[in-house]
């Protein structure tokens, strides 16, 4: 549970020096959605309180983040993972984030954002945006009739493999449809395609990756047991997919296309995944970089426009808000890392590193001034946040480096 | 649970004689979210399923819709209230819809919707966008403080002042506090106004309305007991609101914002519904005809759009999407009308009625074509839909008429 | 959903003229748990409202009842389908009835019922009460290793093969284990025996009965599909198995024991099921008939009981609470008969019949004393209630016969 | 998260040179539900698996316990508070228990432990047994009317205050019932007794006491804010109060009755608790001696009883299940203290410490016979676990001492 030197070091790296707006430093702040809680105010006022073990020890620090780098899965139906509420809160306290909170809420239920995809695919046709065909079912009863097996049914909304079930007949599937029922939730069923390799079209800020991972285990699921994992060639092809799918829910600063090859030499795109998706392959530390940078960026572009921006008339001016003038943000990193390769498991980690240049704070402090200055930053300081790579096994471990 | 003829006479009415693109019929369906289920898929066609309880007999039905109006919540977090996997469903497969299924999936949770406030409240200022102070608790846990009493509470995602509580005191908060760690959801909390009256804009497509309600029995929550509406002036200020509000997820074509008018002669908007609203005062019959006429622009136009549209390439076909090109659309009408004024329990109502010009047909057959066409509409025929109004009382009382 | 009259007919005739404590009428109401609520007070009353549709028309009562015969399940993990709360409600409200509200509670977990039969194993050896070899997950997490497949997954708690999964391999054991994950429930795996017929073993009262099912559509769930079922003689082995079956959870007036008898000559004791067991076979009436006289023994021993009882001190005495000292007792059934040889699907059934002799009532007036008497029943006046068998199809079907 | 030596030692002294059946040593393992899983087998294996935090390193072990001490609520309707499913697999397992994995079950529900002492108070009067007036009410779809005011509400199944309201008039009865629709569960209500003083009368095995607590702060929710306590004599009327209910579901080994001191001179018993209660006041020393003595002699009489046993048949021998003969009892203890005094939120501890005398065993290696012996114990070797109370603030603090 402790946080490595290293990693600490390489994020601490990424931001030397950095500052936002030509002058605010970076405070970063990492933890779980598990370790969070927030409260909102309609002033715009947000507190986000924070319960993180740290070499065995609890620490509980309280800050007003100025900006959100959100790698972790705001939803699962499995025990625990509703972190809805907490989205819903920091949109109301109105911090900004990458990916938009929006884009966030909207990905919480997978047949929503694959309607997406459909209409993608209604616009573009099947020819260059070629979209496996998928059932919806709202419930288990309508699940009464199924056109060809095997299928791979996916119940509800979850990740890493939960609630996938591959179905060889139809005595099995009405089995599977009278689990749904306690599920209570809903289904999409699509077929089985015999795959000769998996996928993925990464995007970020404006750099493309391609990857493809065979599967060496033959597992038909193919983020369980061993796989290879190579960076393919950027097609036009490719770019359509990862660009078409970015623009949804508003557009998601990261994101990535998952699609399945058959060996019949046909693309099935299966799923679009935003900010929470992982880092894989060789290039991590780029990806890193970019992040890093495309949250810099979007952090000078908030505090220009807060800079120039004609004092906003407001009324509401809660006790508990202060306006502090300083010249740092605080930050808050919610982050998942897990192997999108080798792990059947989510592997939940969340990474919290505290950033502070040439102040010396030690965490606990927070919204301190470095300076006065004229044009305010959205509530007191710059924050930064950058994100990284971690691997771990068993069915619920956490870890920070 | 009779449909009376009186009523389906008025919708009749509405629609007698029009037709979608010069050519299709409309024929309707009415019911509650409670009787219908749906099955969709990639390739866009959308099956509708309905179970309706029609002289103590129980109906059933399939068919393609073509067009949806919601006039029912689409989820409470009371039991027995939780339809978002329809709302899933129909746009998974395609269905155009008034109001837009993306914002109504985006108005299923009321902090969500209240955090487009905040932003609106930002860009205009207090002066012009007067919002109500509220206070966002992602859970039980962080209702430690609070600045003044007495506060309103409002628990989780639901209608008609349930979940609803007034707190005197500091004790009391935390008395609800340790009952909102059994609900496990969100809460937020907002000053009680001592209010004059109550207001509520409304938009339905261009037209504008304004009503005000004064609480005759001095409940706090003003559903509960008796109160008089009477329609005012619409005024400039009033149009920002409904107009800005109508901006939010995408635009409403149908919505309401409510606010409070304190004794101390100061707004407080409080809220923005959509096309769950339930239609008060004298012009409901007006009301209804105007929401008529939305739809069938609405169906005009993608009817238009389709006829234009060059054949687009499609790969997926499965086997239980027929194109029959008939000129009949179905069409599904999701309502709830609940009166605004008196009732605080909600009375869910559903209408599902069959309109069908100059075929005769009964109902039970559906999609069958009354003419060959070029020009396919969205999937066989046209529909229509309609909506009024209807008074229960009692927990659950289901009325159709 | 009406009540037929041949069925009302038979069941008056089942308790036509009967008395209970030689003096009290018969008023029998019959419902599902659905379609009533309980309010219960520490004085020991207890008013059961209930809403029933009956030819379209929403009928509302409220009684008090002073025996309950339940043969619905209280409970499945299914949608809408826990009542445990009105168990409670009962048992507080101190209502006597068959089974007992407190084995009713102790069935509401599968497992915990099999915890002990497992108990009786021990005790009896595996000869003479020959237990299947069963093993119970908690939870998902702890689903990673199999002995030998192909194994019977069972999910939570539910009834009529919902829930159920056969599964071949450990890969599939796997997929499995991650849809138990989004049950959030326990599970519980059984080898899968190759069946040669199923055995049932019912206890009514003093009477036994032993039924051979054998499948004919060959499904491994057989209860799915056509089967055979015959009665075959009653054993000694038999006769052990139920009458020890029947002293769990402070005794089961009503229970059967069910069993797999494989082709290797072996049975395999699987389940213990209480009054909520659907009657089979062409003994029905028979079966009827005994529970008729069971209901009617007890409720004769309660009133001989609190006709001897001396006035019992007692401070607690609510308005609401009201001694009718008439000879009239109303009754509740809750009932469930799906037919256990052909339905996959529970197919839930409540019959409420009212059976008044002497006095002409209709129904909604009840506890109208029809004669002065001093020994004071319960709450006014006795009451019975008989079950009948029904079949229906369909998801949900509600039929009362 | 450390387990202080102090506390270990005072464990240790309780068990120093103890043996169970004179022979067997004893090993005791601490844990919280929240640490633990449980595999139980038809065969009567029942395997243990705990994840401990110790000094910020994640501990793993696997054991059969033979005997467990349960000192936590296995049940809150509050988050992550449901730990039936491992009541029900220790069931399973056939795990001997204190209280009576029977009796813990059936006190998952207050009203239903309830309706048990309203059937005490029907037997015995209101004079000797002064049940407090409580109304029961299912859902919150009966709360509409209430006899006066004002009245305590309590909401589901919960703890120290949790889901408790003082409802003063009948418009925030209503407020309060539209929240109950929330938490979709049952609900109690009871007149607020101005309360003199509250009594607390404990059973652990055949040792009483009883204690007066009296607010200082003057909180209705006594359990809040600060109190004094006080031991005071047991009179044979506090002694009837306990006996009687230490006699429900099966017997309760640990028990207590709270019942409260009205002003007006009159009790008003309230509720009845099990073996998680704390312990309170100046005897808590002793009432762990007496709690260690029970659990030892419990050990010895089960030790007894299967030496005695003649070897039963079974056929049942799954390949996991290994029949070790050894004189060491691994053992569990699931225990919360929570100070009864002083504390509104639930503090939960629990305690896992590894007493194992003469063998110097670590821990981490089980069920490793000591002496070989011809009485086999359970399942290896004899167990003991002993409670100790510990104090926490915050809303859901871990300590261990």
């Amino acid at each position: 549970m402790q946080l490595s030197f290293t990693n600490s070091a390489l994020n601490y790296v990424l931001f030397k020096g950095k500052k936002v707006h030509g002058e605010y430093d970076i405070k970063v702040e990492q933890a779980e959605f598990g370790e969070i809680n927030v409260v909102s105010h309609a002033s715009g006022a947000c507190s986000v309180n924070m319960q993180v073990l740290r070499n065995g020890t609890r620490v509980i620090k309280s800050f007003k983040p100025d900006f959100v780098l959100i790698r972790q899965h705001a939803f699962s139906m499995t025990q625990n993972e509703d972190f809805r509420n907490l989205i819903i809160g920091l949109q109301y306290g109105g911090v900004p984030s990458i990916n938009s909170l929006e884009s966030i809420y909207n990905l919480c239920d997978k047949p929503w954002a694959f309607a997406q995809l459909i209409n993608t695919h209604r616009k573009l046709g099947a020819e260059k945006f070629p979209l496996i065909e998928q059932t919806f079912y709202p419930n288990y009863k309508e699940m009464v009739s199924m056109p060809s097996f095997p299928v791979v049914v996916k119940i509800g909304h979850a990740h890493s493999g939960m609630g996938k079930v591959k179905v060889d007949n139809h005595n099995k599937f009405q089995d599977i449809a009278s689990v749904v029922a306690l599920t209570q939730t809903y289904t999409t069923t699509e077929p089985l395609i015999d795959a000769k390799y998996d996928i993925r079209i990464q995007k970020i800020d404006a750099d493309y990756k391609a990857y493809m991972r065979t599967s060496i285990s033959g597992n038909w699921k193919s983020n369980t047991g061993s796989a290879m994992l190579e960076q393919v060639a950027m097609t036009d092809r490719y770019k359509l997919w990862v660009d078409t799918c970015s623009e949804i829910f508003g557009g998601l600063d990261i994101c990535a296309v998952k699609a399945i090859h058959g060996k019949d030499g046909r693309d099935n795109i299966t799923e679009v995944v935003g900010s929470s998706m992982p880092l894989v392959g060789e290039h991590q530390a780029e990806d890193r970089q970019l992040i890093a940078e495309m949250v810099l960026a979007k952090m000078n572009q908030i505090a220009e426009k807060e800079a120039n921006a004609p004092q906003r008339p407001t009324t509401i001016q809660p006790s508990q808000v202060q306006n502090h003038a300083g010249k740092e943000m605080s930050f808050v990193l919610v982050k998942a890392c897990y192997c999108w390769v080798l792990f059947k498991l989510v592997v939940c980690l969340l990474f919290c590193f505290v950033l502070i240049q040439g102040t010396g704070q030690k965490g606990e402090v927070i919204g301190e001034p470095t300076k006065n200055g004229a044009g305010r930053p959205p509530q007191g300081c710059l924050q930064y946040i950058l994100d990284c790579n971690g691997v771990a096994v068993g069915p619920k471990p956490v870890q920070a480096n």
